[in-house]
């Protein structure tokens, strides 16, 4: 089970029908009474610092205990399908940063993401609030190695796609006709070498900036719009 | 003063020659310290507890003590120059966001931000530690009215462009010869009506998911990248 509270989140979790064990509900919004009503899901009210007690400040007035996501197997990326899209991620270790990229992931229809379970942050509660929700729509695989998937992937027609500064391939240089599966990596290390190794393109985001380096949220949005 | 701390954050705040009233770094990190000392620095050497307890736990090993960033006038943005691009943000109060904005105008060349002080996060420890120091480039505005600082770049030769859902409008079919404000509106409320009737246009990004809303730093980031 897992905590899950905001507006979105909950919402989202009623509409597509997840096994909610309890639902918390601010007793002064009748707003998101009527709509707990109106999908026949039954909710107990507490008051703004019950709520707060339970799920921490960015409750928005709504929580709920949900069952845990469930997880997808490799597999799944290979059912026949035309120009399939995967996120694969190396190392991504910030909440935020997982939500946002969930919330893009949905947003641009990727198939799903695939992540490395020593070096990935887990579905937190943090990570449900911030996808606002998304993450009921996006399958998640944790591998033990990425290494063996990306090898999985290519050996099934995937293309695969890394971004890292020093790339020299522009994404729009990459036809769209074929499975791409896009690797971006943790912020502080980049891609593993290994991974890297096994790549068709290496993509770069032109900048001109001093710093020269994007969130790890915006780089993967940048591109996964781009691949569309 | 304002605390400031991870590695990014303080390097390039010694690059660039950033008031510091002190820095604390880890004793145990020599890299750290040979950075410093290569920039004439001086510094107080500090145990991870003791810089957990000033700065938290995403000190990176060194912290610091800098005078306020200093914010612009409206003025600053209408200097003479061609093709200007100015990010506008109305009422984006998440820190991670706007930390991971900033990274962005500096890396697609934006002049800086423009934002309300009423409805914005103001620049926080943690803005600074996002922007991983892209913050030391980007001008930073707050003004009372965003209305009356749209109606401002008008005048002087700026075309409005805001990002919202229902635009028509493609960020690709807007001509990149030309002075460009861009207004990002806050994920719960949007952009304000009286700053949509200002606009020129108004922008979409398409999606094709069920939730069907991105990250307000990854729609800035995305629509950014488009108009650099």
């Amino acid at each position: 089970m897992i905590k899950i509270y905001g507006k979105n989140a909950v919402k989202e979790a009623v509409l597509n029908k997840a096994q909610l064990e309890a639902i918390y509900v601010d007793s002064n919004d009748f707003k998101l009474q009527d709509f707990l009503k109106k999908n026949n899901v039954k909710y107990v009210l507490k008051n703004k610092l019950e709520l707060e007690k339970l799920f921490g400040p960015n409750h928005q007035g709504i929580g709920a205990i949900r069952a845990d996501y469930k997880t997808y197997d490799i597999t799944y990326f290979l059912q026949d399908k035309p120009n399939k899209r995967v996120l694969i991620l190396d190392g991504i270790n910030d909440p935020h940063n997982l939500g946002a990229i969930i919330r893009s992931v949905d947003a641009f229809g990727f198939m799903g993401i695939i992540l490395g379970n020593n070096r990935s942050v887990p579905i937190t509660p943090t990570v449900v609030h911030v996808s606002t929700g998304a993450i009921e729509y996006v399958p998640l695989c944790y591998v033990n190695s990425l290494n063996h998937a990306v090898k999985t992937l290519k050996d099934n027609g995937y293309w695969i796609v890394s971004a890292e500064a020093f790339g020299t391939t522009k994404i729009k240089d990459i036809s769209p006709d074929r499975n791409i599966a896009l690797i971006i990596g943790s912020e502080g290390f980049g891609i593993s070498k290994t991974l890297l190794k096994e790549s068709d393109y290496v993509v770069a985001i032109e900048m001109k900036g001093h710093v020269n380096s994007l969130n790890a949220s915006v780089s993967a949005g940048i591109l996964m719009e781009q691949l569309k």
